[in-house]
């Protein structure tokens, strides 16, 4: 793998309270820890900026995407690490920002089983899916094409945060 | 001024035919002579990442120089010089993308005279909206909105391409 202390795009994708957005603030500690340049471009926050005309259509999910990779791109060329806590649920999406990094993708999929996800549920989302109350939920009624080729894969299924962190850590600097 | 080499977003406004994305693009180059990390954020490479839904009404012009300006903030505050080459004709929207980078933001006034703009009409605009087949042509018969305090004005009226260059250049490092 690419050195990624020379700037890269570490993209987590995988599903609600998978533990994207915990373990990218995480990561982004140990970062700056390190001497890095580090940005977290959390969905939440690029919304502000970026992307606050976007919804959940599949057309919107993928101009998503696009734009935090475009961004993505342009600060881990300059040597910044970026980090992508991102559901990114589409193959194809996803395969469009690698090719627009080269080498500086790095995709890690955070595999945690969809029951442990959903009994986690740290958005409530899953609950609102079951009372009928949301459609459209990533990985329950709408669709999560797992990547097939991934940098790295961590489930996080009987580990502390602690624990994901470290080998997540180590597996990016191997 | 706040020394540009330690990541600042330098905004370059003015009419269409006004200079600045030939002025950012020289200055580029100056930038990575110099050794330093340097991004043009040009409209019309932006648009394929991040802008491609809007078009020139005043919503979507206040977004464009939103997003752009979200942009700039994330490189300038990891370092990179951000050019951008940018109409961005009204004030509150520059203002508002100042507030957002707080000392990091240089406002250059690319403040060539209308008519010379005209003469120059490097893409045609004027010649169309004099021909009756294109209106709403920022400074002619849209709003331009001057900077009121910007930290650098240049007519480049009876200047070089060189000389303005090495005047913008003095005037950033001063």
């Amino acid at each position: 793998m690419r050195d990624v202390s020379q700037g890269a795009t570490i993209w987590l994708t995988g599903l609600p309270s998978s533990g994207k957005t915990t373990l990218a603030y995480a990561l982004e500690k140990k970062f700056i820890e390190a001497g890095q340049l580090v940005e977290v471009l959390d969905s939440d926050v690029i919304r502000r900026g970026l992307t606050s005309d976007l919804g959940l259509s599949p057309e919107d999910r993928r101009t998503n995407v696009a734009r935090i990779g475009f961004v993505a791109d342009l600060l881990s060329r300059n040597g910044v690490v970026a980090l992508a806590p991102v559901i990114a649920p589409y193959r194809d999406a996803r395969d469009a920002v690698r090719e627009l990094h080269g080498d500086r993708f790095v995709e890690v999929h955070i595999a945690t089983p969809v029951e442990l996800c959903a009994e986690r549920d740290v958005k409530g989302l899953y609950a609102l899916q079951r009372e009928g109350k949301l459609t459209g939920l990533t990985g329950v009624d709408d669709p999560y094409e797992e990547p097939l080729h991934p940098e790295v894969t961590l489930d996080t299924s009987g580990m502390t945060l602690d624990e994901s962190v470290e080998v997540l850590w180590q597996a990016l600097h191997r």
